[in-house]
């Protein structure tokens, strides 16, 4: 996934409640924005196709947002390794649960890497994801900081890609292995 | 990368030294096999489109594979965690060096999330090169085993995601993070 640790972006979310989603551009979105939009309605919306392809990462992000109820119970616990794999089973679970979407993340950034102008939009929409995540961890107080979130980012991504595409099938239990990589990448840092 | 820890496999290739590379099915691969070869001659020795693919993305880990002097030299170590690390940053040198082969994985992977028979034929180039990592981690006497050995898979393959489509851009040096993996993930372990 491309921001597995979008719990932080998500509480952002939570608490604008109401507003409408908007582009990386700023631009407000169509709600009715999804994959069977048709070419002449694109066209009164994006001025580029890369500008369409970023708000739909974007709108994508937005589908695989956590549960503010789920978000809250989490919240109200004590800052430990366990909260923090909990946290992380929560965003494998999102992630898994919708094989299509996270895909298309993965595509969009491989898709990125030949159109300069969509890099920069979806680097955008990336790194702001990456700062609400760090953002978030700290507030919680969390074990780690943005080195560990960085960290975690690069595996569960790994992780995904294994579990959403092609795999090595190495053969253990997912839980195990979402366990041992919080524990390992933040529990045995700094 | 698909299989960031390629040395076990590529030393299994050092073994064979002068055999003709196969494909994923047994069949050899014409040597001039790359993105050039026309449909004509490829319908010659690939039965489906599916074939092709996989012969391809076996060919890009023979492109990918270690120079046996550098293995040599790494070999001569004593295993600790140092070597460990040495060899993943010569996993990273060498697929960030060449970005549209590791890109090409990653594609390869996400094409076959829609085709049966490429997901048979490219899951058993990927299952085959993790059993060659986990084989050579084991006799090289290195620490962790075959647990360790998945969770740096999949950490290198989102960090290598990262670096080589669009980056969340978390602004730590490479040789840090890579650092960082193995001595968390392996040397936290057991």
């Amino acid at each position: 996934m491309t921001s597995p640790l979008s719990n932080g972006r998500a509480s952002t979310r939570v608490n604008r409640c109401g507003a409408k989603p908007r582009s990386a551009s700023g631009m407000p979105l169509p709600a009715t924005i999804g994959f069977s939009l048709t070419t002449s309605t694109a066209s009164n919306y994006f001025p580029s196709r890369a500008a369409l392809l970023a708000a739909l990462a974007e709108r994508i992000f937005d589908r695989m947002a956590p549960d503010p109820v789920v978000l809250a119970d989490l919240g109200r616990r004590e800052p430990s390794l366990a909260l923090m794999t909990d946290y992380l089973r929560y965003v494998v679970e999102r992630t898994t649960r919708e094989p299509d979407l996270t895909r298309a993340l993965f595509e969009l950034r491989l898709e990125a890497s030949r159109r300069p102008e969509l890099r920069r939009a979806l680097g955008d929409v990336l790194r702001r994801g990456y700062a609400d995540d760090v953002a978030f961890h700290v507030a919680a107080g969390l074990p780690g900081g943005a080195f560990e979130v960085s960290l975690l980012h690069y595996a569960v991504d790994g992780l995904l890609l294994d579990q959403l595409t092609t795999s090595i099938d190495a053969g253990f239990d997912i839980d195990q292995v979402v366990s041992a990589l919080v524990t390992r990448l933040v529990g045995a840092g700094g």
